[in-house]
């Protein structure tokens, strides 16, 4: 006998530290906000370890996924009022995609991508939506329609996912409040009363242009300043080697202290055609930041001086030392470290889990295929990156790629 | 062979999204902050379960502390500044004292203090602090002798807890902040601006009676409108039956899914006089929020209807329902809900657990004995609730109780 | 011939520090700020003096009556969605009578309401309207009946003005914002979420009374802390003076150097009546605060000591001593200053003219007729005095009286 | 005998909205804020007629000075902090020269520094410092030393007139702040963190190169987003004309309504070699904002077609169309408008008066002489330009120069 401790009285109003008050605009979004699935969420910060260096960044996908639903829907409001024609069923569909966009996230979401379970998480939100809409009754068709680009009305999509969406918008504003790294405002307001759609593509009015060239610069910011943040890097290094080390010994055998569902993911080893299998999913659905979290604690007492290490260091917070850059990871410099860390005793695995020589890379700006349009005053269509004509953004196409390395002091 | 990743480059500098940037005042403070005891306050919430009314309440205590330290840090210098003598060693001390004062905080503190263990958090703390001071090598004597208000200079203790002190100072902000509730706002720095020392005590400048009275209201309103809000009123009371529900299985044998140290704490009863165990001591030092919650889901699956219920409820925010205030919880409404649940076939053990008749109270200024000076311009010193003309401020020294009962609905 | 230097692209979002960005609804809002009265209000401060206490409050009549616009705009919008009928016609005739409702006022208002001209600044708004309906072919009818409660739709006309209007929302925002003092701060957006309509009245539901107890006891802090500030009480008493000295002089023949239209004002006195004088009301729509700055100006260098010494001591920012609060002006302490006075040579018409014995007053909640309503969640409709259980907010309704004594120093 | 109101009841701290509270650190920057000279910067707003576009706009001179004020205070803070010596008196003389840095703007300075006196400010603001160096007896000097850059400290000069000083940092975040486009927040806090000192240098430190590439795009964009917005560019033209044909009809004998001071200005042209004249500088020390427009509403009914007519459109915001930017002002458009004006009846005169064809330009970055300096981790000092791996800031070294045409339309 199932018993549900239900309030009838629905609460159709949440308090956004962010945008102030936020309106749940009708009773399909509640709906999916109240399911377990999307409640999960409300335990999987948005930006994983970055706590560590921004005490404040503890914010959810919840919370994100509601803000992001927040803009669809102010945009969806600035384009009819501009004579865009979207019709009341699109409203809820584009309403409904992206308060589900992010369903699919596991914990520590993109530090764990490949090491916990090595399917892409837009494939797994695309298995959460499809279970969902069984149970919506078919309610959830075109929201998948367009949350797979395949709706005629790109900018449907365009609006969800592209390089000028209100994801994005939401979590340049939402990481730079919770951060406090003011220099990440954007003004969202601005960029979405510019928006505007030709020939069902998502354009931007011109005189936006200037937002969205600091829209561009912002992200950039946020990106080496909060999202590869050299101590956030090399937190990110640590736990993946724990994961990894994990996974390793509960391969040749051993039992380690986990909650049901993290074993589950430990001890077996999934591709994406594994997402068919229900249990998977159902499995799946049951993780979220608490499960490393407690792991993590009972292995700092756990017989494998690795994974003990490993865990200990995260849960306590002694970072490794990161050498970050180009000029400080010359192959001299990591040859000398890695045979210093010889003599001073440690062994091979030892070394090969607690050091990292890897890279991270960012592209402001991205040229192919689906660029930033500009609508020019007299219909023209743009390329930003062309229509900026007192600005390079040229020079924020190129890929920046940076290598690091990690290490640890005795 | 213990291995520590440690960092060399001591970061000085926090950024906050309340304060702007927060720095860390000295080398003590750092070292204290750097500590196992105190990192694990980052995951202990600020709030407990606000966050299932305002998504964004998701702040820890790590936070909240350093926040504190950083309003401690202007106060002192801002009495320095007005002639009050305050030697670098009760600085320091006063710094340390503030940043410790919620270390002996346990997981959902406010709600599981009586439930998880009966022992206030303050005696705690001070277990802590002792445990602290050895490691220092006794470099925290004075800063717990203030801490215990047994230092001759009274208004160091009385910025650390007093009704006018950094810490509601800090979380009536923070609270504020990351809820989103902008009428908690209060003017921090103008009251820090205002505050002096007379005859060793924590006294206010006539010109910030205006700031007192609204800080006042504004924690008042905080109380009602966030941290005694009825739907968090609800919810807490589900986690304490769930817990209450959980002792009970253990102390008859079961043996439930837990980490190792919450087990500890399910299967034993400790009280005050338990502290002078290290054991016990070290134990609560590895709980914090995320070993409730990993445990709640595991309990969701758990071969106990009432236990599983509870859980699945709490971790799905399947909140029940809540008459609050005098008007709705009427004996006769109870008694007619208790009648109805009898009929619908719940029995007495069920109602028991899923029920729940109780109160909450809160006074917003207590007048017995540590009531908040007013130093006149004429230099007479005066309670605020007299010094005030403009404004019946005895109208806000009334105890307050709302009764509400909480029931299930089928 | 007179050429219009116009740009057709109307601007239809204008920028407001306070909301972001504020859409200009209709037409019809459009051509009234373009309108020539409207553009007047550009030039008076919304807070005349109070920029010498805090330079940030220079913000105008212009801004805060479109300010007061947008919250007529939402909370219209809330009413409709809550199921109040509201046609487009009294929609477009509440938005013109708020951003109307204060175009009447005159430079520095509530200081020389009773000095420059002696008519209610309300009546001037009302012949203002008068004309405006003529020059907008009758397009305002509505408006002004709306205005002046005669409408049966009595909410309209309280949401533009009564105890909770969309212009105490406005003002106490703004200038919480441009003052700086952050205690003035009150949730709009929560306060307009909980207007409802009952028997055509305004009424606010039950969950938002603490909004509302928190936004009676933020203005009145607001009075005390800014509006009726000591110092800026002494400079508004200097202004009365200097303008009172002007037309004393002005009627014995002087030829005051002034603007034609102040110059129109200080020889001629006016009262109500004269409102039916196309010219009166012709001239005053000249007026603005840059007369009197340039007047007083030019008195720094007039020939007559008096006149001279007041305009100097504005312009310079030299402001008198103030006695505040009964305390401070008790009879005796203002009649020794005064004596001292005659005795350092000050001879009776510069005491008359450089001293002010007066008072301040402000009643924080008004019970009288115009009560703030609140709606039971059981549909009964109560004073908020009587509905508040947790606080006695009739202590907010006595009026507060505070003497003053300003006095110059050699 | 001159009758001085003045209170002794120094007010040491100051509320500003965008810091919060500024303390005045010392009573020779306390005289200098009261000193007349100072207190007329209170009427010359910051941003000229931008308000006419950003109706917030309306800070002042006063405002900003005390804020650039306020920002030295805290960067000699810091750096002494990290070891730099500044002796009291070199801090004194710094935050005396930051403060006095704009004392020689005219009303609407920008816009008429060229028309109304042709004498840049800065030699004005120098004028000013000897006159208040006399009157304080020689404390200046070491200020007037450090404006001038002829003090061996040159980061003191620096921090006041640089690439990145105080006062850039000041007037972006307070203007972006009075204006609402949160665009141009700039981190001040992070920026003035990361200073320090190489060779009596101002260096940033490299971890602040992102912030400093923010800070350089944040100014562009408030270049071309407020400073040089089209509109505010059209009525400066306005106003530039306006008082052109003042100085026209002043030259012909003409006996303009204007104040005593503005006349002189009006009907005498003066150059740098007239600040050795006293009586012009005491006469332009009279001169603000308010002059300009008491005149204009004055000059609204004078009998000068050309001057009534741009005074009615300045005074009533009717601004001429302007197209703006190179695709819009090609030549042949420009000759088409001028000659449909002729079909029209326009006169040469009027032709003159009523268009303008110009150009504003603006370089985000200066790479000669005076470039911002970065400090490696391991010593070495770049120009950003070079520093920055990951962006190509010398696209943002170009000078952008748009063409402007502004015409009439009947």
């Amino acid at each position: 006998m199932a018993i549900v401790f239900h309030s009838k009285n629905k609460r159709k109003i949440l308090n956004d530290p962010v945008y102030g008050f936020v309106t749940i605009p009708n009773d399909l979004i509640f709906d999916l906000i109240e399911n377990k699935f999307f409640q999960r969420l409300r335990r999987i910060k948005q930006l994983g370890l970055s706590n560590l260096v921004y005490p404040g960044a503890l914010h959810t996908r919840f919370h994100h996924c509601i803000g992001a639903m927040n803009l669809m829907d102010q945009s969806l409001n600035i384009l009819e009022r501009k004579g865009i024609k979207i019709s009341q069923e699109e409203k809820e569909a584009a309403l409904a995609a992206i308060i589900l966009h992010d369903i699919g996230h596991g914990p520590f979401s993109h530090t764990l991508e490949n090491t916990m379970i090595k399917i892409p998480h837009e494939q797994i939100s695309i298995a959460f939506m499809k279970r969902l809409n069984e149970e919506f009754n078919g309610k959830l068709s075109l929201a998948i329609s367009i949350f797979l680009n395949e709706y005629h009305k790109k900018f449907l999509h365009q609006l969800i996912s592209s390089q000028l969406d209100v994801d994005r918008l939401d979590y340049l504003r939402r990481d730079s409040f919770y951060t406090g790294v003011s220099e990440g405002i954007i003004s969202y307001e601005r960029i979405i009363n510019m928006l505007n759609v030709h020939n069902n593509e998502l354009v931007v009015e011109e005189k936006g242009i200037y937002s969205i060239e600091k829209f561009i610069v912002a992200r950039r910011l946020m990106y080496w300043q909060v999202y590869l943040h050299k101590t956030t890097v090399a937190a990110d290094e640590i736990l993946k080697k724990a994961l990894k080390r994990a996974k390793e010994l509960s391969n040749i055998g051993h039992d380690l202290p986990a909650s049901t569902s993290f074993k589950f993911f430990l001890e077996n080893n999934f591709d994406a055609s594994s997402l068919s299998n229900t249990n998977v999913v159902e499995k799946f659905a049951l993780l979220d930041d608490s499960d490393v979290i407690s792991a993590l604690k009972e292995w700092t007492i756990y017989d494998d001086d690795i994974l003990k290490t490993l865990s200990i260091n995260m849960i306590n917070r002694k970072l490794p030392h990161i050498l970050f850059g180009e000029q400080q990871c010359t192959d001299k410099v990591v040859d000398n470290i890695l045979n210093e860390l010889k003599e001073q005793g440690f062994n091979k695995k030892e070394i090969a889990y607690y050091t990292s020589l890897g890279s991270v890379e960012n592209e402001a700006y991205k040229h192919s295929g689906n660029e930033i349009k500009i609508l020019r005053k007299n219909g023209d269509i743009e390329d930003i990156a062309e229509a900026s004509d007192n600005y390079n953004i040229h020079a924020l196409k190129d890929t920046v790629k940076k290598p690091f390395f990690i290490f640890p002091r005795r």
